[in-house]
């Protein structure tokens, strides 16, 4: 079981009762885990620019009338270094299909797997988003 | 079937020079596909902006052994105006989960829902990717 | 003058030595002081966000044989709503100027004008960094 | 004289009606004008995650009144590895100064002289603009 530790922080006054209204602004009820989230945000920020494995969401919209394109999709997951932990699918429309896939790994192969698929033809946007093991952050 | 269009963009040599070993280096095959890509992703950071119906991608890492935290979040995704469409989970060791939902609605409903989650004690690291419905990118 | 206010933040003991090792790696001596930073980010975030007055900077760089393109900066600077406050030139090389613009209004203002400036024939980049007034970050 | 060069680009007939008014939104004539710019901002992008020199503008708002600040934030300018070109002063209001400073440097030694410029106890923020010596734009 982790402990908490209990800190002081100066802070100017008129900055804390602007940050407070910020806090409630963000639905958060205790200024303690808002201060910890955002640390935690600029720590997964670092885990990003060095080489410690992290977890990566991509999201990507594609035309599935692409012919072969499910299939080369398939493939480039599972012949790249980062691990792809898991994906789910979404059927937009008639044409358009959203995929999101978990992968695992340093963040150049994470970032080098949305490269390779943000290229096949068809995928028409793919975003990613920066997350972590959870490890480095507590 | 939509129709494809070709038209001529003029630039510096040496701009599509460089252009050309920058599309290379992110695994390009076509020119076309690459700038129809970086077009499409300004098309979607718009439609962040506006008020009509996005997809977005939400990536939380919490503790489980949070008590009734896994309850709540499931509470408050069924009772938020934006929609969830789907969720996956991965265990990511004894005490971390990754919890990632897919939600569509406006931009202001689902940064909502997102500052919500992200709020409950427990949950250590969320990031929202921004993606599209695929209807006004194309 | 100002008061100081001192309150408490409860953290996970390992989160606040990984946030102390961030904390020393940026060059920081206080705690308090990188705290408050880091507040003082989001409300200025929160600023651009809003309608109340911001200062932005806009960093152009281009192409100064571009018959015209002076004048033309200069025209749109001093008939657009937002005030442009002073701005700095650089030499860069045998083509190229830097002109670095201080700008306040409102964000959509500040946006606008940039918008105006980076569609010019001959600029070549712009970037806008979003700042503060001070007034609301205490 | 550098030579322009013209190519084709095929898009779908949506997307391009999409792209057509998105580039009227932004203020821009020429089609050819925006994709060379939002090829060249992913240029600048690139230049920033590499060893080359680039130019960054540092914002800062500082409180005048911080005993030393001033001398302190000249001098770490003049002993640091990036070279400062210029910089400009703004007096905000009674409190508050706007200190706006271009600098030419390695990304590292930009961002490290912006760290240290931003832990001095005074500066109440910092933005970083991203710019370019524009050599390797064109």
């Amino acid at each position: 079981m982790k402990g908490l530790v209990r800190f002081g922080v100066s802070l100017d006054r008129d900055l804390l009762g602007r940050v407070d209204r910020f806090i409630k602004a963000h639905r958060y009820v205790s200024r303690s885990k808002a201060i910890a989230d955002i640390l935690r945000e600029k720590l997964v920020e670092e885990e990003w620019r060095g080489q410690t494995e992290v977890i990566g969401t991509i999201t990507m919209v594609y035309d599935h009338h692409q012919r072969q394109l499910t299939g080369r999709l398939v493939c480039i997951q599972h012949h790249h270094g980062a691990a792809v932990l898991s994906s789910q699918h979404i059927h937009l429309d008639h044409n358009h299909c959203l995929e999101v896939v978990i992968v695992r790994g340093s963040p150049v192969k994470v970032r080098g797997l949305a490269d390779r698929m943000k290229s096949c033809k068809g995928v028409k946007h793919l975003s990613l988003a920066m997350s972590s093991t959870g490890k480095r952050i507590a």
